[in-house]
This record gives C-alpha cells, sequence and structure tokens, in this order.
C-alpha cells in the first residue's frame, strides 16, 4: 500500500507531529460521527484550521441553481450542507498567550484515532513564547450511545509554573463553509446561513437557537461543562457565539480537566421550545452519566460491533489497519442516522455539497446489512420517507412510479447536470437491490411489509414505463447513464438493465407475498405479469464477434480512447477532455459492466465473466473512488489473486495516502464500504444468490490469513480463511446450508467446520490496463 | 396565409390602429436597420414603448456564464447584446402636456414600412386632453448608402392653434435591455452597461461617448437636427442624454419640421478621439446630403436591389407581401454589416442575446450570395476574421483546424449547453458550404485566395480529426448533434457527414487551385488526399429493412414520440418534456434529414429522396422556425405542390402572423431568408449542382405567376414562371447553360428563351405529419 504518513497499528490510526500540508486531510481522517452529528478532526484551540466542519446530518439550505441554458426538468433548487453551530472548540490561553502550536515551541504532538475506544484522542506538548510549558490532552467522542452527544475530556496540565490558565469552551456559530460552488448565487444563501433565534447561558453552559435563513429549519445546540481542579467558571451566550469561561491558577505539575458536553438536534417540524428541551434533556442526562460513563458506552457500542464485524488479515498490516479504519468509519456515518441519509462524504466534510447518492444504497447499505443492520434498516427508511418526492420527480418526467433523486439532501433532486443525474436511473434500482439484500439478510417482516414493498412496487414501475418492447419481444431500456459517468445517454446499460431485471421481479416477489399492501397499491395481477415479462425478456447487450457482453447495446463497436496519447497529467479525463469526446469512445471512468459482473454474476458465466471481465480492463482508467473495489473483488472471482490485491490496496489507501487528492473535502464513504466488500466478496469468497450463500475463499501472499463475520438472520457466522483451508463458525439458532468452492455444506448452529481449500485453477494471463492505469 | 393583423399592399407593409397588444410584435416588424445600426419599430416619442432597442451590430457586453455543474470545455464567459445609445427617440410636448396617444384622443395613427423607399413612415392625429389637434408625420431611415447614419424626417402640424409645440429630440443611453437571461449574476454586467467618457453640444446637436463597463468596447452617437419653421433651439449632453430642444408656437394649420441625423460607430480599438471624429464626420455629410438627399440615396440603393432581385407572385397577395417583406428585412440585416455577423435576430431584438447561429450561413448567405454579393463576402469574411478563436476552440476541445461557435457575438463560443451548442459541429461545414457556394456563384478570387482557402483547410482538418475510419474503411463522426435538436449525440449524422464530404471536398478543391495559399497553412498532398479520402468513404447511414437514409446511424430503429399521446398544448416539446426522452425517441424538431435531401441533393436519388421525405414527415413538428421553409422545398420537388404551399405559408407567416409568439424579441432572419429560398428553390424549381443550375418548375393552384432573379457571376438570370412554361432571361456578358426539367439548355445573354413545363408525374399520396402538426 502506498505510504499514508500515519502510523500502522491493529485498533486505531494516528499521526505525530505537525504538517500544515497534511492539516486538510487529517480533519477528515481524524473525524468523529455517530451519524447525527460529526465533527472533522480539528484541533480544539479551533486554530490552526482548515476546515473547521461541525455537521449534523440532514441539516441544509436550500439555494437556487444556475443554468447558463435553462431545460424542462431542471431542478430550481438545490441543496448544500452547512456548518451547525460547532461544539468541538476550546480555546486556551497560557499565560497571557493564546496557545497557538505555530507560535512557540512544540515539543510534542499526536493524535490517534482509537477503534475500539470511538475515540479521537490528542496529546500536545507545548512552549509558548514565553515560557510557559503545558500539555494539552484531550479525548473527544461522538456517542453512539447517545444520538445528540458529542463529549470532550479537556485537560490542562502545568509543566512549568506558577501560570495562568484560562480556557474558553464555546460553541461557534456561522463558522466559513467552504466553498461549495463557483456562482455566487448559489453560495449567497449558504453565507451565514443560520439566524439567531434564541440564546441563554447556565452557570457551567449556554445553549444556543438558530433558525436557517432561506429554509426555515430550525436547530439548537447546547453545552455543560464539568470543571475539576480549582477554577473560576462563568458563562454567557450571544446571537454568535455560547462561553463558558474557566480561570485557574496552576503550579507545575498541577492541572485542570474539563468535561465539555454538547447536545445537538435539528428539525424543520418541532418549534424551537421543543427542540430547545430535546438538547436540554440530552445534556443533562449525558452530564449525570459523566465522561467514564460515556466513554464506557462508547466502548461497549464498539465492542459489540468489533465481535460482529471484524476483520482480520495477517501479512499486510496496512490493509489490517485500513480495513478497520474503514468499518469504524462505515460505522460513524450510519450508527445513529436514523432516517436521515448516508452521504457521499458521511459528515467528515462539505465535499459533494453535502449529498446523497446511489453509492449509499449500492455500497455502504449492504455492508451495513451484514454488520450493523439497524443502521441499514434506517437508512433505508430514509429513502423510504422520500419516496412522496420521487413520485413527484417521476410525474415530472412522464413516467410512472418513483424516480429517486441522483443527489440530494432532503430528497429533492439537486443534480444540475442530467447526462449524469436525472438519466443514471439505476440509483432506483440500487436502492431496491439494496431493500430487497437487507429484507433477504435480516428477515425484517415489518420493514418488508412497511417500506420494502411500497418502495419495490414505485421502482419497477418507473421501469416499465421508462423501457420499451421491440419488435421482437425484448424489453430494452433506452437513453439512460450507468455507473460510468464516461458514457452517457446510452441504451441497455447492461448494468442498469440487470439491476432493474432484479427490481421488477422483486418487485413481483413482494406483491404475492404482501397481498395487502399490493393491493393497497392498486398492484394487479396483470401489473405483476408485465413486470415479470420485462424482467424475463430484459435485454443484456452482448457482441457476438468479439463473444463478450457490453456495457450498454454497441459499446465494443465505439472507438477506443487514445490512450497511449494520453499523459498521465490528462487524469482524470473529465477535467482534460470534453463530455463529448469520453462519451463516444471505448473509456471507462468506473466498474459499470464489472459491477454488474459483480452483483449480478448469476446472470454470466465463468467464462463470461471472464472475458467481458479483460475486456472492461483494458478500458478502464479508474477516475474515480467508486472502482477499484468492484475491480478488485471480479479480479479475486477469475482467479487474478495478484491484480485483487493491488486493486484492494489502491482502494484502501484512497482516503488514508489521498490517492485521488481530494480527502480535505471529506472521507469517500461507499469507497470505504468498499473495502470491506473486496475483502470479503473478493479473496473472501463470498457470494450471496438466490439459493443463499456460496463461499469460494482463496488467499494470495503475502496474505497468509483473513477472517470476517456476517449478521445473518437471528444468527452470526464468521469465515476464518487461512492458505489451505477456511474454518466456518455459526452462531445463532437454526443451521445453514452454504456452499464452499461449489460444495453444498450444511452448517451447524454453535459449530465450527473446517475445509480444505482446493487448488487454484491457471486463471490464464492476467488482464491489462490501459497505459499507465494499472493499479500500483 | 394567416391573418397577420396587417394590410396587404405590394411594396410594404402597413398598421392603422393602436393595439397594445401588439405593440412589441410591431416593433420587431417595423424596424428599420442597415446591418450595421438597427432601430425597433418604436414611436418617435419613445412612450409607450415594450422594448425599447437601438443596436449596434457586435456591440456587446461580456457575462459570466453559470453552471450548476461545471464541466471541461464550457465557456467561462457570455455575451450578450446591449442597448446602444438610443438616437431614434423623439419626446414632443403639446401646449403643456407631453404627447402620449393612451391620453388624449387619437384619431388616426398609421405606421407603414416602405419596401422601395426603404423607410419607416408613421401619421399620427391627435388632440390632446386640453383639446390641442396635432398631426404628427415622421419618417425613419437607417441608411443604406451610408453605414453609420439613421436620419428622422419628423414633422409636427397643428390643425388646431395656437399651440405651444415643445420638441425633446434625444440620445438617451442606458435604456433597459429586456431580461435575457434568469440568472442575475448573468443579468450584472447588462444593466447599465455603459461608461460615460464624453459628451458634447453644439447649437442644434450633440455627441455622446461611453466604453461598456467589463470589455471596454467604446461607442459613440452623435445626432445634428436641421429645423425648418419659426423655433428656438438649444443644445444640452450630459453623462445620460443628449437633448437638442426645438420650441414653436405654431398657428392652426402651420407646422415645424425637424430633420434629425444620427451617426454611430463603435470600436474595441479605436481611441475616443478617433470614435468621435468618425461619427462627426459621418453625421457632417449626412447633414450636407440633407433629409431629400438621404431618401433618395435610399431609394437608389433599393431601386437597384429589387431590379435584380424581386420576386414576383401572382395569386396570393400576402404572399407576394410576404416574401418582399423577407427580402427587405434580410437587406437591412446584411446591407452594412461589413465584417460583422448576421445574428439570429438581425438587429431588430434583443432575443438570442444577439447572438449569430449556423443559420445565418446556412440560410441566410446563400440568399445574399444571389441578391446582393458584397453582403454575403462581409458576412463570410466576419467568420474569417474570428478564425483565430475558432482555433484556439479547436485546440480546447483537442481537435485539429478550426471549430467556429455554435452562438456568439465576437466569434468566443458563448453555448453553455454543449448537447446542443459545441458538439454540433456541422456549423463548420455550414460555413465552408456557404463559402464554396459564394464562391461559385460570384466568382470572386480574391476571396477565394484570401478566405475562402484558410476557412476551408482549417474546417477540413477539423472533420479529418473528428472523424474515425472503421475496421471496413468507412469513415464516421460520432457523438455530433444534427440540425435537429430532438436528437444529441449521435453517430453519423446525415446532414453533418453529407456537408462535411462537401467541405473536405472543397478544401481539396480550393487547394489545387491555390498552391500558395495551401503551402502557406501547410497543407500536403498526403493531407489532400486524406481529405479526398474520407469523403470518399463518408458513412451516409441507410436502414436496409425500410429502405430508407436514416437522420443518424440507426435513428429509424428507436422508439418512436407518443404522438397521438401529445396534446397541442404540450408543444414545443422541449418546454413540456425532458431531453433525455425527446433523444432516444423518434421524433424531429426541425429539418434535418429534410435538409440533407435538399442542400445535399445529389447524393439522393428521386426516389430515396421521396421515401426519406415521407419518413421524416412523419416525424417532424416543426418546433423550430428553420423547419417549413426545407420542408417546402424539398415537398415541392417530390412532387407534393399542396403541401409545398401550405409550408411556404407557414413559412412567411412566421413573423408577420407571429406563429411562434416570440415576434416581440425580434424578427427570425434567417426563416426570413428561408422563404425566398423556399420560392425559388421550390416552386421556383432552382438546384445548383457540381455542374451548374438545374431548373424544375412549377406552379400550384392559386399561384399563376412567379418570377425571381439571380446573380451569376457577372451575369444576372431571371426566371418567370408559367403555368405551362418557364421564360430565362440572362443579362451580362457570356452564355450559361442550364437545365430545364432534366433537358440542357444554352441561354444567350440578352436573350429570353421560353420553355414548356412538362405535365406534373403522379406523385402518389402525400406525406403524413404527425397528428396535429400538419401545416395549416
Amino acid at each position: 500500500m502506498r505510504d499514508s504518513g500515519f502510523d500502522v497499528a491493529d485498533w486505531g490510526i494516528g499521526a505525530t507531529g505537525w504538517d500544515p500540508s497534511l492539516l486538510a486531510r487529517r480533519e477528515s481522517v481524524f473525524a468523529v460521527s455517530n451519524g447525527h452529528l460529526g465533527w472533522r478532526g480539528t484541533l480544539d484551540e479551533g486554530d490552526p484550521c482548515a476546515v473547521a466542519g461541525a455537521y449534523l446530518n440532514g441539516l441544509h439550505e436550500r439555494h437556487p441553481m444556475p443554468y447558463a441554458e435553462d431545460g424542462y426538468g431542471y431542478p430550481a433548487h438545490g441543496e448544500s450542507v452547512i456548518n451547525a453551530p460547532d461544539g468541538k472548540v476550546i480555546r486556551l490561553i497560557v499565560g497571557d498567550e493564546p496557545f497557538d502550536i505555530r507560535e512557540g515551541s512544540l515539543e510534542h504532538h499526536r493524535q490517534h484515532l482509537d477503534f475500539r475506544a470511538g475515540t479521537l484522542e490528542r496529546v500536545t506538548r507545548w512552549t509558548s513564547p514565553a515560557g510557559h510549558c503545558v500539555e494539552v490532552r484531550s479525548t473527544r467522542l461522538a456517542s453512539l450511545a447517545r444520538r445528540a452527544i458529542a463529549a470532550v475530556d479537556y485537560r490542562v496540565i502545568a509543566l512549568t509554573g506558577p501560570v495562568e490558565v484560562t480556557v474558553l469552551s464555546e460553541v461557534v456559530a456561522d463558522e466559513p463553509l467552504p466553498r461549495v460552488h463557483p456562482d455566487d448565487r448559489v453560495m449567497a444563501p449558504l453565507v451565514s446561513p443560520l439566524t439567531p433565534v434564541g440564546a441563554a447561558a447556565t452557570a457551567a453552559g449556554a445553549a444556543l437557537l438558530y433558525r436557517t435563513r432561506v429554509s426555515g429549519i430550525g436547530v439548537a445546540v447546547a453545552m455543560e461543562h464539568t470543571v475539576t481542579g480549582a477554577a473560576e467558571v462563568a458563562s454567557e451566550a450571544d446571537d454568535h457565539v455560547a462561553r463558558t469561561t474557566i480561570v485557574s491558577r496552576l503550579d507545575a505539575g498541577e492541572s485542570v480537566r474539563i468535561v465539555k458536553v454538547v447536545g445537538h438536534e435539528w428539525s424543520d417540524a418541532l418549534s424551537e421550545a421543543a427542540l430547545r428541551d430535546r438538547v436540554d434533556a440530552a445534556v443533562a442526562a449525558a452530564v449525570r452519566t459523566g465522561w467514564e460513563g460515556l466513554a464506557a458506552e462508547q466502548r461497549s457500542f464498539l465492542d459489540d460491533f468489533w465481535v460482529a464485524a471484524d476483520v482480520t488479515i495477517e501479512g499486510d498490516p496496512h490493509l489490517q489497519q485500513a480495513v478497520r479504519f474503514a468499518l469504524f468509519q462505515v460505522v460513524q456515518a450510519a450508527a445513529r442516522a436514523q432516517t436521515r441519509s448516508i452521504p457521499g462524504k458521511a459528515l467528515t466534510g462539505a465535499g459533494y455539497e453535502g449529498h446523497t447518492f446511489w453509492d449509499a444504497d449500492a455500497f455502504v447499505v449492504p455492508v451495513l446489512t451484514y454488520l450493523l443492520p439497524t443502521a441499514a434498516r434506517d437508512a433505508l427508511r430514509w429513502r423510504h420517507a422520500t419516496l412522496p418526492l420521487a413520485r413527484e420527480r417521476a410525474a415530472t418526467l412522464h413516467l410512472a412510479g418513483a424516480a429517486f433523486p441522483w443527489r440530494t439532501i432532503s430528497g429533492s433532486e439537486c443534480s444540475g447536470y442530467w447526462p449524469a443525474g436525472t438519466i443514471a436511473f439505476h440509483i432506483n434500482a440500487d436502492i431496491a437491490s439494496a431493500i430487497l439484500h437487507y429484507v433477504r439478510v435480516s428477515g425484517d417482516l415489518p420493514f418488508e411489509r412497511e417500506v420494502a414493498v411500497e418502495i419495490l412496487v414505485e421502482t419497477a414501475r418507473l421501469w416499465s414505463s421508462l423501457g420499451r418492447w421491440d419488435g421482437g419481444g425484448t424489453f430494452h431500456i433506452d437513453g439512460v447513464t450507468g455507473p460510468d459517468e464516461y458514457s452517457a445517454l446510452v441504451d441497455d446499460n447492461a448494468f442498469t438493465n440487470l439491476a432493474a431485471q432484479r427490481n421488477l421481479r422483486g418487485a413481483a416477489d413482494l406483491c404475492r407475498r404482501h397481498d395487502g399492501p399490493a393491493r393497497a397499491l392498486q398492484v394487479t395481477d396483470d401489473e405483476i405479469a408485465g413486470w415479470l415479462l420485462a424482467a424475463e425478456r430484459m435485454a443484456v447487450p452482448f457482441d457476438p464477434v468479439r463473444r463478450v457482453h457490453q456495457q450498454y447495446a454497441g459499446s465494443t463497436d465505439r472507438e477506443r480512447w487514445d490512450f497511449d496519447g494520453t499523459s498521465p497529467q490528462q487524469y482524470p479525463l473529465q477535467d482534460h477532455f470534453p463530455y463529448f469526446d469520453l462519451y463516444r469512445k471505448q473509456v471507462v471512468k468506473q466498474a459499470d459492466l464489472v459491477l454488474a459482473l459483480q452483483f449480478a454474476h448469476e446472470s454470466f458465466t465463468a467464462e463470461q465473466t471472464a472475458r467481458a471481465f479483460a475486456y472492461a480492463e483494458e478500458l478502464t482508467v479508474r477516475d474515480s473512488s467508486l472502482s477499484a473495489s468492484p475491480q478488485s473483488v471480479v479480479a479475486a472471482r477469475t482467479g487474478h489473486l495478484p491484480l485483487a490485491l493491488a486493486y484492494l490496496r489502491e482502494a484502501a489507501a484512497i482516503d488514508l495516502a489521498d490517492v485521488r487528492g481530494d480527502v480535505a473535502d471529506g472521507l469517500h464513504i461507499a469507497a470505504l464500504a468498499g473495502v470491506w466488500t473486496a475483502v470479503v466478496s473478493g479473496f473472501g469468497g463470498m457470494r450471496e444468490g438466490a439459493d443463499g450463500f456460496d463461499f469460494a475463499p482463496r488467499l494470495t501472499p503475502p496474505l497468509t490469513a483473513l477472517s470476517y463475520g456476517l449478521q445473518v438472520g437471528g444468527g452470526h457466522l464468521r469465515v476464518e480463511i487461512a492458505t489451505d483451508a477456511a474454518t466456518y463458525t455459526l452462531t445463532g439458532e437454526a443451521p445453514m446450508e452454504v456452499r464452499h468452492h461449489g460444495e453444498r455444506v450444511r452448517l451447524a448452529p454453535n459449530r465450527s467446520r473446517r475445509l480444505a481449500i482446493p487448488p487454484a485453477p491457471d486463471p490464464g494471463p492476467p488482464p491489462r490496463q490501459p497505459r499507465g492505469r494499472a493499479p500500483e
């Protein structure tokens, strides 16, 4: 793996020293979040800081959408994440000098994110210009047990003395947002978006209330402090800031400890009084629990998680760390999102304007389904809550059913470029697939009745109205864009069509099993028969001359991109070439047909998969963070294990080594989820099909062992893979039948079963990538 | 023809009475212009007024281009026409009451545009609320003989008296521009775009100088007055207005006459002093010439024009008037444009932001080539002047040669929607075709050497780099948009490919004939051979099953638009359906394959033409003003004469009857040029091919006679068509060989030759149009 600049550890990730050029990246990597609130890994003192970033999931402001030339159905308004009032700021004055690591003398500085404690620890030893030496130790958490709560345990230890130490612990509103859009008209509502509607101070705390200026969303943030050590404490609050001031006089060796509890809530429906009461109650309960209690709850939550979800890798410590980092950030993104979305950057940055895309459903939710099913359920319930908007959008497009937005915060379409937005209709099947998968793996019947039927029916209706029958009785879906954003407005995108097929069949199946909900949606037998016929007769384009599946109808006949004439500096291609030229040629930004090979593996024979993968590899430039992981999976499945490992390492490095150069804007949460998938569905050999799980694990040097866990139904399955054998351990009530390298195996509950891994067949020569685009 | 609300006359068009709802349309229809300056047909008094509109060809301001999502190669700046300082305003006070036709009593009001005099006449008889009755008579012209000059002969006749009459003749800056774009960021530079840099008054006149705020273009407007009748005259000028005040005391029957001469100039290169000197000189010369002199020059220019260019039609007086109106406005648009462009709305309104598109070259220039060759030459020289920008644009797109802008004022690409902008590359071949046509018809050798070679070579290079060879040795042009804006990003658009073919062959031919210029451009024999091979092997898509040419590769296999399910209120479709749905189905906004049938007629047999036309007719909804005229031509050529007449009448009515409801924004100058083409190439039966002219005229009731003239080389050909015979009269030095209904005929100079028209073959049943979209 590329060197990440972070230290290597099994259960955490840390960085020592201070490098201004890495500040923004580290703020993203060290973010703490619980899915409801997120704090970037900034220094407690607020400065130096690249992007201040305190976010509440769903809190946004509306802005006009600018078009050089308007068109029918273009969204008039967009949405952008805004900064919530920021409760992580704790300013420190040592003697009469502000603590600032850029001044004076920095003896030691380290941040460490602990995957089991669920905390960001930080230690800084610093001598002020006047010669006072202090050590600052803080631990920060976003509570996985208490949705509204984040907390900081902040200590200042005087190493020389006596010295007066003043701490200003704050909630700061209107911190500047990074420029998310070049257009001033877009940015105007996003500058100072919060109108103050209330401020109050207690003895050792304060609360602030705001409403967003345009959209009128209410937001409340309150803080309370528990101070240990002799100190004077006073609080105040005005429209812009809440502040508790703690003044101590410390002799050498003495310290002051401040536990800060911050409560967060927002709502577009609640009154200000109700919002205020909610945060006050959350803060009061957390204060009663105390720091040690909060930290214990946090560890307990994560202990439960890791028991079920941990992935162990032997032979590559970087990869081991990266996989746990990925899982930890995925949990942070989703644990307490509770009927809110999982944005592309989760709550770690303002990239993509804080929007949620298809990859939440296609990449993140399936992983949560196996590892933290309640979070998967909640994310899908958020989609269900936006169904009225999706129905409206479909009607605008003259389509039946529901059309979910390509990018959104509230559920309204916010895409300003329809060729890679509105017409990427596969998002609807991605949502449907995530639902079918969740239902199948979890066995959550209430969800099936209340959520699954309705979304499946409405998306099946979308496909029925979007597609068409040709004269020969084949069902086509014309004029769409698949996952690959270097092609657009194509006919019969294989991934889209196969996902729509699953969507149509899933809708039919659910309607048959839930007659009441189906009838409530006026589903008729004829309609179901129509879905099944369309699914049965779905076009899946194939090139009979080259004997290879096509990414879309005719794709293999198109001119090839001049890869040899393209310099390394011209990637990502979209920044250096016009769309039309990318669209008309064979060049693939990101896994598309390969994603179909991964997700719809039952539709392809092994030989077809190998041929399609080899063909796609020649064209795929990986200008997207969502590509390396599916490429790793399919490389492993086709037996190209060294290639699979190279892709896995690249996927794992995306955020830690900042492969794409944009980690400053936030983590790539779907790519992180993809790391788990690459491990589990790649080397881990797990495939899920109509008749259950099919495992074909196989390692490649230097990997010597691998294990992972899956929550399935009420039970749990752990798979431990060595170079020569795999051990399956089922926990729970019921037995389970799986395949191991093609052989049917019955797993009994609470027993382990060890099975030999057969020798690997020769996969032939490895696929080739475009010049300069092979994984490192 | 639809009733236009205008009176019917052979040599002019007038309207009597006052109807506020028709104000904006009449301002467009009654515009006077010479191609350099344009005044909308507003009332002299300035109010009531819909769009004030005084324009100078090329005078514009730059503005930012807003994108919801930016992309590589998107233009950062756009351009928009702005109002020039408006010298047509002559305010009138009768007694102490402002003359306002909405107050007091309007006895008579009439405007009349005279096609032979080249003037807008206006008579208003009005009684003020206080009972003073006056008649105002004005005649306005934009001098075709003097590029910088417009003039007004303004008379006030007291019908009751005595009465004090005060005239404030003005040049007004910063008249409001209609909202050309919804985005405030775009509009910001367009509100008060002129910064004053000088103002001076003479005894009976004044001059104003400005610079545009962002782009720094200088503009000077000066006026002088000649007053007849006892009057006090005084002038003043400040930053915003220049004013000459003329006060008379009139008894009943007495009058005051004011001749106002206004000079206009702009430049992005000249100093202010130079600009000022130019307008002063132009005004001084015009004042010396006097009104009668200016009017005589104007009539003389038009006499010459009409002798050569007049079209006579017997049997349909509305059509006769409409054709002459069309020719008059085309002349006004182009006569003195002199290395400026011919915008889509000419100088009659601010529609399309004042931009020039492909239709200037495809529709207007070829007509000028036959009727006013110097204007055709000047318009093409403007394209040549923008060649450096077109080369830059091609480089941005990683293409060779030059890529002319889809929409522009200065020559920079201003299109903000690439699927119907940048990739409509056919504009390059349209320019090349217009050049080849001009060269062939005019025999202008200096132009051929100085302009034609360079543009043809650079556009041929564009096609070479844009296209590709398939394995079978066919040359394809993928990923472009043809004239039809309801399809986009298609492969092998027939119109584009055939136009590119002509472009490539034309380049080769010119290079062979002009060795020096070709060598200066580094053209090699190999390059020429490559062009010829690409032209020879150019793909022209054909559906072998349906035995019909395709608009683009695969077009006939696409789903058909649900015309029967589309209501009349849902047209134009682009206002009611998303682009992707239009693009993926068979529905044609405007002539595309039909335009290929018209322009590249030699590439289609008569049977192929008939089949392709019938097929296209079923799909064409005519949501563009550029469609009816080519449809009329091809309907006539395929023998469907009643249909040809219906399309011709619709084309002729577009502005006069406001068929598209947008004449308020300006006239459709290319559609007006198309009216001539529909007459001459349709019923007039004129086709021009590699071996010269081929005439196959044929009339249909109620048309009983038709004549038109063509300037060819140094000579002139007039064609007079009766129901049974056509008479060809050649004027000039050299004989000419043409075809008449397939038969070779030699025309001797200064002789007439009458030839019988053979009986019409049965064309079969007329083509059908989509439901509700047949011409009226």
